[in-house]
């Protein structure tokens, strides 16, 4: 999407990226202008339209982006180290941290439901972020199965995309009811599915299959 | 919220309710005006003042808690009788299906944004949907669990919040990827930590506990 760029120019783009997130976080996507960002970045109209040259929309995509790669590097160094029990907790504790901080405002939900939620650059954006994100819990379960921690027969692709579910719709139901307990239980019972699977140490009886 | 009305009165604003449901759903929130639903519901201004004196937001969250209530509606028979494995294999069916159905718009959710996610009316609505679902979760959960066939140390009501979750979030991931494949691995995932759980017949060995 991006076109190329001076180092300056992608520093100038950047800063308007960023000035746009921090008036969407402080004001709200629906009320927020072009004008506002302008006087917040101190950048011109001209400027603006050389980096935006579509205007509002393309710029709130380069937001949703942004607060998307923020949702992930917010989430690091744990999510990206899943290899160990003590880990998948930590993970755990910072997911839980991050979205009770950020209460029952949620950015890039709002980004993308004010740019429509099943637009083609909306959703390029979440599905880009839901595929990196479930990459990485994927490969904290196949680290935990080549370890002998996790059941080898579990699908880890497919348990890593329940476990993301779990997570979107305890942050949804946070976002709805003000409740994070949804959020906690769905961690929670995701590890603890994890945990029971784990095959029993050789010589000792199968773990029992239901 | 609902005032004293005679059955002829209920009966009409029931008829406002399910055409203005009918506009949001062919049409969108966003779009539908007040104009819109008087017209495919043949009423009057001032019947829709008589019923609805706080204009469009009070019936857009009349339209809200309607649609809230048929997300449970179209789950039963199948969710209030979670009363074996078949059981919740048949909900889980008739829950993928149901969002497949749906596709890539859910009236409710469009009309909790366009209410506002963290107003109060709107919450009242999502947490009283939250509550009755979980609700009904959770009694499979403990019926499951009378019957021997779920292990008696899960905390059922934590249970049903977390399969709660993956299917908000299943949902929610269909709505921004237009993907099903999450909302199906949260039901399949979680019936599969119920089965896991189950305890071990007696004379049999312990359910491993990891």
């Amino acid at each position: 999407m991006t076109r190329a760029l001076t180092p300056k120019g992608a520093a100038t783009r950047l800063k308007i990226i960023e000035g746009a997130a921090e008036e969407i976080r402080e004001n709200g996507v629906a009320v927020t202008t072009l004008d506002d960002v302008r006087v917040r970045t101190r950048t011109s109209k001209s400027q603006l339209f050389h980096y935006f040259p579509e205007g509002k929309e393309e710029l709130l995509l380069a937001v949703a982006r942004y607060e998307a790669e923020r949702v992930l590097s917010d989430q690091q160094p744990q999510l990206g180290a899943l290899t160990s029990w003590a880990a998948w907790q930590a993970w755990r504790d910072i997911v839980v941290d991050r979205y009770r901080r950020q209460g029952q405002y949620c950015p890039l939900n709002s980004l993308v439901s004010q740019l429509g939620r099943s637009t083609p650059g909306a959703q390029a954006v979440v599905t880009e972020l839901v595929g990196q994100w479930q990459a990485e819990i994927t490969a904290g379960v196949r680290h935990m199965q080549a370890i002998g921690e996790v059941d080898p027969a579990l699908d880890a692709g497919r348990t890593a995309s329940s476990i993301l579910a779990g997570v979107q719709g305890g942050v949804l139901l946070l976002l709805s009811t003000g409740h994070i307990g949804h959020l906690e239980a769905a961690l929670d019972t995701s590890i603890e599915h994890l945990r029971r699977s784990r095959p029993a140490p050789a010589g000792g009886v199968a773990a029992h299959r239901g």
